[in-house]
């Protein structure tokens, strides 16, 4: 996929430029996950499969030798357990999730690192990626997006309550191209986490005679 | 109804104390809100109302000159478009809602108190007041509770990500006690605003002789 992002607190400076390309280059390497949605008004729709992009992530980030989970000390638990992925210091979340887990994880994060909190084994949190998926892929409704995470994560450093260093990376596709996608289909579409099966497709995410807000991905 | 509070970043020492006084005492004679519960295994129980309570606590506090609610200026509506209650500097949110508002909520106000954004026609917010209900109460799943509050805003203090003066107030009542409270029947019980009747009653909260965590609301 196409990547997107924006810095805050001096993220560049100071991650590991090894360590983000990992990250960066799964990224680019994923195909787009899709699936069928079911939610009223979008049946028949195809829509960013936010457990695919989990699991593809997962994958890609496990071989290059990153922690999944990070376990949060007993103490620091309260805003959840864990931290999705790790490795010298680097958090990594991936939020596909509804709008409000941004804050939840982005919160959690920057407490740690304000508190030099040791995450065994990888020490403390010096950096933060948050990877969400663009706006114009259609999503299950309410779920975060990486214009809206923008927006958030800059209300809140403009507001002094961002002290982490953070990356925000944004899926992406350009419009009209012709790009690989998983295309997974699920026992029950909606809730299930159980696989029925897996193709590799082709897919065009809109076009560009007619740019929208949300583009349509359509298999090609 | 009966009150519990815990501070943040000086609060006691940094808000008018009339001010807080009305807000104390709003809640104190407010009866409390039940309602009919309709979530699964929860049929027949009487529940907290949050609508109720909302709209208790709003008559009462524009009874006191406070204004509801406080628009946020253009650049600033970025975690929603409005705080619930103002006055002289004092915000209030009361939340009895899922407990991921509280997160949003809170940080929404740090931000707009460390860059002191005039909020027409209070001025700068100063000190916040979250209202929130105890954990005794049977209510709707995932709603917040003071205990789950506390919980939260001690977790972004201890972690430097707090800086407004803050009062988390929790609702509550005593065990085995007999207190006033405004029964509501709603159009539909879960998703309606439409009061079909209200009835003031008498009820139990738990009683004496068995402590649990949770306690049935029972009329009497």
């Amino acid at each position: 996929m196409i990547l997107t992002a924006t810095d805050f607190n001096d993220f560049a400076a100071l991650a590991p430029l090894a360590l983000v390309k990992e990250i960066e280059e799964a990224l680019t390497r994923m195909p787009l996950p899709i699936k069928d949605s079911d939610q009223a008004g979008k049946q028949g729709q195809l829509i960013f499969d936010p457990k695919g992009a989990n699991e593809a992530i997962k994958v890609a980030l496990k071989k290059c030798g990153w922690q999944s989970p990070i376990p949060l000390p007993v103490g620091w638990q309260t805003l959840g357990l864990a931290v999705d992925f790790g490795k010298e210091g680097v958090l990594v979340e991936a939020q596909f999730s509804n709008y409000p887990f941004l804050l939840n994880n982005v919160m959690r994060a920057n407490v740690l690192f304000n508190e030099t909190i040791p995450l065994p084994p990888m020490g403390p949190a010096k950096t933060l990626i948050v990877i969400s998926k663009a706006k114009l892929f259609p999503s299950a409704n309410s779920t975060l997006y990486y214009e809206q995470a923008l927006e958030h994560l800059k209300f809140l450093d403009k507001g002094k309550s961002l002290q982490l260093p953070t990356r925000l990376i944004g899926l992406t596709a350009k419009r009209g191209q012709v790009i690989p996608a998983i295309y997974t289909h699920y026992h029950t579409p909606r809730y299930s986490r159980r696989v029925v099966t897996q193709e590799v497709v082709k897919v065009l995410v809109g076009n560009h005679n007619r740019v929208r807000e949300r583009e349509p991905i359509i298999l090609v």
